[in-house]
């Protein structure tokens, strides 16, 4: 059994403390309050304590900020009244902040994994990985295969031949990244996502026996910086050009990209969604967990899908689109439902009756 | 190539007999007919033959009864006297009792697995295998990590630093574990799954060009005691707070669980249900296939949502909810799909004549 | 660190060129033009530059052949005065010529793998792989299980025991094949899926405060013969008989198959799309992405769902079947759907005032 020093490609928390005064050294703000208040977490108002660096996203959740035991909360300059003897950091977007924050913490709490091969790790012949790079336990980088300054490869994942990590990128466990695929700088695609997996597309033999021929999928997947990938996610290669995502791309779980879909940069999908193939998506886009965009369609930048919606046409002005049948007692719902696959019927009822009565 | 004893963690099937004396002695049940009559198999009354043992959930599928050839009925008090002749055992719940007969009869045919860790498997140092564990070929535990008694680890698994399995625990192949991630006691976790990946979290940066800045996911994962979890199914650790799966749940397949989502004991979910972030469902719940419920909504204790229905507002009454819109051919569909975007229209023209005529 | 010849399953491409009199001299297809005029590429029409080769599905797009500067069009008799000049292959079905132009192009670019069991692979005592077939690295395959002639066991696929794979099957990356479990000839099954997890089956222990006791599943599942499995993908085993997947079915990238399934030939499923326990589709289907068949139905031959669609009752009849609420700007959804809920109430509304007319 090899052995080794060993460590996740996300590494883990641990215990620690931070006070007031090298937060906003860091990251600025206006420090209300004690500077040597000591913080041992960042939490939620509802459960924080006098250790707990907490936020305040909007002014109207300020009832909450009377009932919290926090011991600092961000928040905007319209609610620093509210802190009311408490530490503060004021700052114009208290969201935005409580970000930046996590982040300043987790480079702290998490242990820095140290660079280099792990002895379980296969590296064929004619790859290159970069000597600040790091390949965990039983990862695979293949023949032509690129592994940039800094990124990581996690545990049990294959690069194919030819495929490119970005600089800085960390890749999850159980990931595949397909041959002559490439993802950006500064990256984070998470377990079991697949790029680079073969689109979906047949020719149909014809009749009424017909059977599906293959059509080849010649084309890669092309990912830019920035990006995140969430667990089990699926992104396919192109038939004949590539799929891609463009930077600042953040798709959540279990997502599907079909074959030669492009998604503008900036776009954010929520769990469950589905592109079908060629269909392109604007930049600053949200889609809502769930929802169906179908193929060859074209979205719009500043476009935002509501959850579960299905988008079967183009859509070429910007807003909130939504299409989902509503939630109702199983009984209710049957009666309505019955009742709307005769609607289009009651529409001409009702216009003969608006013609009897004109 | 290293040589070793392996078997799989969900052992195989093979060939075995039972005699309906030895059932019934470990399982209880009133026999009628031949105690030593051997059965070969478990089956649905409609493929059984004279060496099948099968089961009438309901009275109601009593013509079943007349029809099938299998040697041996489970069934209910009130379906006895349709054996005629034939062996059965009454009992009264047959669903249970044969779902407990499956159990029994898999702890007889399948090979029981011996504790021990494979000669491919790396086990860092620093990580707690308990002796009477197993561990699968490929597989990775990373310092800190807890095996329990009698759990199982499959192949290519990953559990992370820290990590624990409880005991009788079994974690199928390429499951990822994150790291400070719990699984309680005489669980069953299918291949594929992912436990703590990042949950989807990001403040955008705002104006026109907003980015999105992530937050990072400081909390874990937090599973009870006798919860299955279904092949590539996704469960994201938690913000700031943990997400907990409460004990006795069942999650079918490909479910995308978000941060932070408390699910109640003994509730079931059907595959490619979504849950989104922060939500909270009950115990005794069942969410239908496809299923999505959308974020920092509560569901009360026994409710049921139909398959692809989508829940948009918390519901607090126990019961059946449904939205989904009615199959039809495509152009009935379609009139009706048409009419009802003027559907809000159509009401008011409808109001305007009530008006008229009174 | 093992070191050997490593290339993944589905092989990369690379540069090269072909004449169009090579391609025709094994494709067959009038060739209209200069025979020796060389090829790099197949590509769409509105990308192609002069060494590409490429095709038009339907006579309606002739306006794009007016635009395209490819070097050789693929397309239909009644179109081939379109060409003007250009080289042309006519055939009477340009799509399904394009198609195996596809699979000649990358049987040339793509590099042959050679066959073998990578050092790193783990192969069973027991296990019987054909002296053809490929193992990849970190592959694992178990007691009891055949890779037959000419197959391809990608990294990391685990194959359990007594599991087989046909005659030129392809298994990519991270695949789990389930004890017991069969796939047919010439198949490709993507990186991610799980074949012969649990499939979800539990009796209810009864009352108030019921538990889920597990139904062993005692089943396994069997695939024919040309079936394609997309990523991450999932086929639950039987309860009690087998889940039957049948010879030339095509499925997309994250479907859910539950457990006693059916699935008749040739049939084609998209992305997301998922069927519930013991449903039988029918041979020559199509169902679109995300769409949901319920358990237990019957679907006929030659029925077509439409996506996002959800199949309640079974369908006898083949044609084209959907059921999508349209999507519509967030404000109009709103109010319509807020009235759908009253469905029910303004048709009897409605026929109040007919009964009043008459």
């Amino acid at each position: 059994m090899p052995v080794g020093s060993d460590s996740p490609p996300i590494a883990t928390r641990s215990a620690g403390t931070f006070s007031l005064a090298e937060l906003v050294g860091d990251l600025g703000g206006e420090l209300i309050g004690a500077a040597d208040a000591v913080m041992t977490r960042i939490g939620p108002l509802d459960s924080a304590d006098a250790q707990t660096l907490s936020f305040l996203a909007h002014p109207k959740y300020r009832r909450q900020l009377e009932l919290t035991r926090a011991g600092c909360v961000i928040l905007s300059p319209d609610a620093a009244s509210g802190l009311e003897g408490r530490c503060g950091i004021v700052t114009p977007n208290p969201y935005l902040y409580f970000a930046l924050a996590t982040q300043w913490w987790a480079r702290r709490i998490r242990p820095s994994h140290s660079a280099g091969i792990h002895p379980t790790a296969f590296i064929a012949p004619g790859a290159l990985v970069a000597p600040s790079a790091t390949v965990y336990a039983f990862s695979c980088v293949e023949a032509g295969a690129v592994i940039g300054d800094g990124a990581a490869v996690g545990p049990y994942a294959h690069v194919g031949e030819g495929a490119r990590v970005g600089e800085g990128t960390r890749i999850g466990s159980h990931v595949t990244l397909g041959y002559g695929c490439t993802v950006g700088r500064f990256g984070l695609i998470h377990a079991g996502v697949v790029i680079g997996a073969d689109g979906f597309g047949f020719a149909p033999t014809g009749g009424a026996d017909s059977r599906w021929e293959k059509i080849e999928q010649l084309g890669a997947v092309r990912i830019g910086d920035h990006v995140e990938i969430g667990a089990n996610t699926c992104i396919d290669r192109g038939a004949l050009d590539d799929t891609v995502i463009e930077e600042g791309v953040k798709l959540d779980n279990l997502i599907q990209i079909g074959h030669n879909v492009h998604i503008g940069a900036h776009t954010a999908m929520a769990g469950c969604a589905g592109v079908a193939g060629s269909a392109r998506i604007g930049a600053h886009c949200t889609v809502g967990g769930g929802a169906i965009v179908l193929g060859h369609l074209t979205v719009a930048d500043h476009v935002h899908i509501s959850a579960a919606s299905v988008v079967m046409r183009s859509i070429t002005k910007p807003g909130q689109y939504s299409g989902v049948f509503p939630l109702d007692d199983n009984v209710s719902w049957e009666k309505n439902a019955a009742t709307l696959r005769q609607l289009h019927g009651l529409r001409s009822r009702l216009m003969a009756i608006e013609k009897k009565l004109n």
